[in-house]
């Protein structure tokens, strides 16, 4: 298979490569009508700008490396579809890269795409250990983070105020009328969920109800470990009236699981949960939740990282977007008089 | 940003470049203790190949091109994931792109992938219009669609039997009792949504049955589409028992819209689908449909894409797999008394 070439177009246009190279470049030096005869030639012969060997003189690939932990999930996915769109816009193309389960997949994907030439990477990191993980590797490349997993770290991100989501979430139970309040899911070792139970205790404590934990074991979040965890909870008799999943993937295993063991959500059990991923908001899920601006953080990211690339800007910025309360099915206002 | 080099571990190292090279090579001419020392340092350093380097020798950039319509919709970002997974097991990067909403934009990421000196591409097309669309260009690149919707022209592709899939759909709607049944959502100018009705129509001919048609004008099948339709389809009394949805997204918006005008599923219509993305199996959905089986396609895929690049095989190959039919809550047998 062989490309088609400037020199291809030239031969049949029966003209020379310098005027078909100015029809493509739109100069002036060329007559109009020679110009649109080249040009409907190259689309009609299938003739395409080698951005590779254009890459060699400007010393940049136009690429863009994303790494993300499962692109099949559905919060990755939508984040990826709007990174994309947008470092397209600006002329970059993106390589997307899965870090799968753990942080040695992630260095592994790290790596090729710094031997790939990427301009610049976007990265969803596995956890709070990535920064350690990828630390020989930061200096080489730009790099902005989508997560607040990397707060304590001099590293530039672009992630939604997780703390703020689940005191907003926290405070509109309590304005309801729900004065136990149970936090469900919390993962150890990460740092945006420590920020989510964070937000949850600082509402706790400035509404003076009592927090309780019932905490997750499992690495990642999902339905299928929401629903166990969610059973194992039902086992013994409920001591609140509303229930926060630190995400969407536990609250949809929860809602299974009531389902299940014929707990009427919201009648015997308020729900809200964490993320807005698109299947909550399915007429017969309806899930009650806070939504990550998962468009403006891709958005963000790409030109926090073309500012990198392009302007050489030094430093680190984090960038916090602000998390809304999205009002569904699953939460209940609760009778005072009771 | 400097990139880490060869030169820069061997002089960490005090040793010479070729002794680096050697312990990277994994070469027998250095002793053991000497390459894991400087391994390890490769490592610490954040050394990493330069495959831009590389490629300029063996002429392979090891890149494949994946170009699906909206990685945010689920079925595409589900064969996503696993070509990739698939792709890089096989030492192959992906280059992503979204063909977003028109042929037009379709046209553009193909170029652009093109210039981008890929090995190969990936594409689930826009349309049957996808084939003149790109035909200029194909002879260029070893292709593979992901879609029967170019099953009358010469290019290779990997795709579910989508005909069948729907005839074992009616077959089992028809062993339930189903004498009614109606076909929704078909959308004009897609070959794969032809294939889906005449699998529908062959069963229906086969077992007596009169066909039934409401077909929809979007170009694109979607939960918002879906709901539009159905509301429209229940303004009048129902004449059916049965709904075969051409797509889940369909099928998800006539269950929202069954919802809100009190038509109980499966005690009313009963109701199945076609894809089986991932939400259709949440509790609170829990709808029958055909099972697309997207990891075998997306293996397989990339395994015949692999065979055009690494063997140069010429000639097509349509690679069609088997649908599974997934009974879930959505379908009720008919009582025959009645």
């Amino acid at each position: 298979m062989k490309n088609v070439t400037l020199k291809d177009v030239a031969k049949a246009a029966g003209v020379s490569y310098a005027t078909v190279s100015r029809a493509l470049s739109g100069s002036s030096q060329i007559g109009s009508e020679t110009r649109e005869r080249v040009l409907k030639l190259c689309d009609e012969m299938g003739y395409t700008t080698n951005f590779v060997a254009r890459s060699m003189v400007t010393k940049r690939t136009n690429l863009i490396g994303l790494v993300v932990p499962s692109v099949d999930n559905q919060f990755m996915s939508e984040l990826a579809y709007h990174a994309e769109v947008s470092a397209r816009a600006h002329g970059y193309n993106i390589m997307l890269c899965d870090s799968g389960p753990d942080l040695k997949q992630e260095k592994t994907v790290f790596k090729l795409l710094l031997g790939r030439q990427v301009d610049g990477i976007l990265i969803v990191p596995q956890s709070s250990k990535s920064y350690d993980n990828l630390k020989s590797y930061l200096d080489q490349v730009p790099t902005v983070f989508l997560s607040e997993n990397l707060r304590s770290q001099p590293q530039s991100y672009v992630a939604v105020d997780n703390s703020r989501g689940t005191y907003l979430g926290t405070q509109y139970l309590y304005e309801l009328g729900h004065q136990d309040i149970l936090y469900f899911g919390q993962r150890p070792g990460s740092t945006t969920h420590q920020l989510r139970a964070d937000g949850y205790m600082k509402a706790c404590h400035e509404f003076d109800l009592t927090p309780h934990f019932f905490n997750s074991e499992y690495s990642r979040s999902s339905i299928q470990g929401g629903y166990q965890l969610a059973k194992e909870l039902f086992r013994k008799p409920l001591d609140c009236t509303a229930v926060f999943a630190a995400t969407d993937s536990n609250a949809l295993g929860i809602l299974t699981a009531a389902d299940e063991m014929g707990i009427d959500i919201p009648g015997h059990l308020s729900l809200i949960g964490f993320d807005n991923i698109s299947a909550t908001a399915l007429s017969r899920i309806d899930l009650t939740t806070v939504d990550q601006p998962k468009r403006d953080m891709a958005v963000q990211a790409v030109d926090m990282l073309r500012d990198k690339i392009e302007n050489g800007t030094q430093g680190y910025v984090h960038q916090i977007l602000l998390p809304t309360l999205i009002q569904r099915g699953t939460c209940r206002k609760l009778d005072p008089s009771k």
